[in-house]
């Protein structure tokens, strides 16, 4: 049985369109009243699991589920042991440094040294804080992290952004983007080798319909 | 300004409730189209912050928060910095070691060491099981732990249980239990010295209330 991890949330839907797409029907999770955390393709040829989003990798890396879709920012931050397959092109959003708009700073170059930095993604920020050599001090925090400038918690944050709304509505501004990402299909490596005729069929149809 | 950091979720109508008794009116956060994190009490007196449960200590050691509520299970894992004022009483609830009852296991002794243990808590998971002198691996999780033992990914689970309804709806069974866990209200060290008096109130009328 093939099993996909797929994630909660904002990538949710598009994932299950795309595996509509290649004959695999998961649009039960779709439903308000759904609370299964596991559901058969009507056909009953694969299996999907509704994780959080973060924790998607976690599954494919087990070998619990054979393949996953999650945004490249999981990734980057958790850099888990899975093959990534294929860039599906939805989902798209930036990794940004933010500042509050009445603050002086308009460049990360401007922020002074022991500035603290709050973020949901502590691994990144602090890659890229590293990169330009400026020491700070990072808060991890686990959501609402625009209210660490406004606070005056922290001196920016390092978030994912998508429409920009958020920001706006906090008063903050973009100072700099650190990557751009989008939702990925990753593969347990050794499910990935197993089954390579599989992966291959299914990577053809995606990226037909993607 | 007197600043409270109260968490989203379970342990929020239960705060509001408890401040409403000590003359504080937040309880526009319990509206549901409500969208703001910070809101004022009508008397201008004090201000809340809703926050996520892990978060609050992380605006209390900071002082953006002068004090916060918070379950003693987020003290444990994230021990910050912060004065443990009072037991609120509400919110019970305990942190739990729990497998598939399908399994063989009826103690943390019968695990075999190597085990994977599935956990939101990975430094309660990784303290108790040091404690027994059993190696094992934590796979950190951010949300449904319990799919770790449905799946085969995991032998065990350690997770905050308050009905036991979820494990019950999942096949689990809890093997043993490492602490009960309240709602505690914290404060900034530096804030509880320099405000000592105004913090000696607010405690003596919660102990009334509580």
């Amino acid at each position: 049985m093939f099993t996909f991890a797929l994630p909660k949330g904002s990538l949710l839907k598009d994932s299950i369109r795309l595996l509509q797409g290649v004959g695999l029907d998961f649009s039960g999770f779709l439903d308000p009243t759904n609370r299964q955390l596991q559901i058969l393709d009507p056909t009953g040829t694969a299996r999907a699991l509704l994780v959080r989003a973060q924790d998607v990798p976690v599954y494919v890396e087990y070998g619990q589920a054979q393949a996953g879709i999650v945004g490249e920012d999981v990734l980057r931050e958790k850099t888990p042991k899975v093959a990534k397959l294929l860039d599906l092109g939805f989902g798209g959003c930036r990794m940004s440094i933010a500042v509050s708009g009445e603050s002086r700073y308009r460049s990360p170059l401007d922020l002074p040294p022991h500035s603290r930095i709050a973020s949901k993604y502590v691994g990144c920020a602090r890659e890229y804080f590293d990169s330009i050599d400026l020491p700070v001090e990072i808060i991890p925090l686990y959501g609402s992290v625009e209210l660490g400038p406004i606070t005056g918690m922290a001196e920016a944050i390092v978030d994912l952004v998508s429409t920009g709304k958020t920001l706006k509505d906090n008063g903050l501004i973009e100072i700099e983007v650190l990557y751009h990402s989008t939702a990925r299909l990753i593969a347990h490596p050794l499910s990935y080798r197993l089954y390579s005729d599989r992966f291959s069929e299914l990577m053809e149809k995606m990226q037909i319909k993607a």
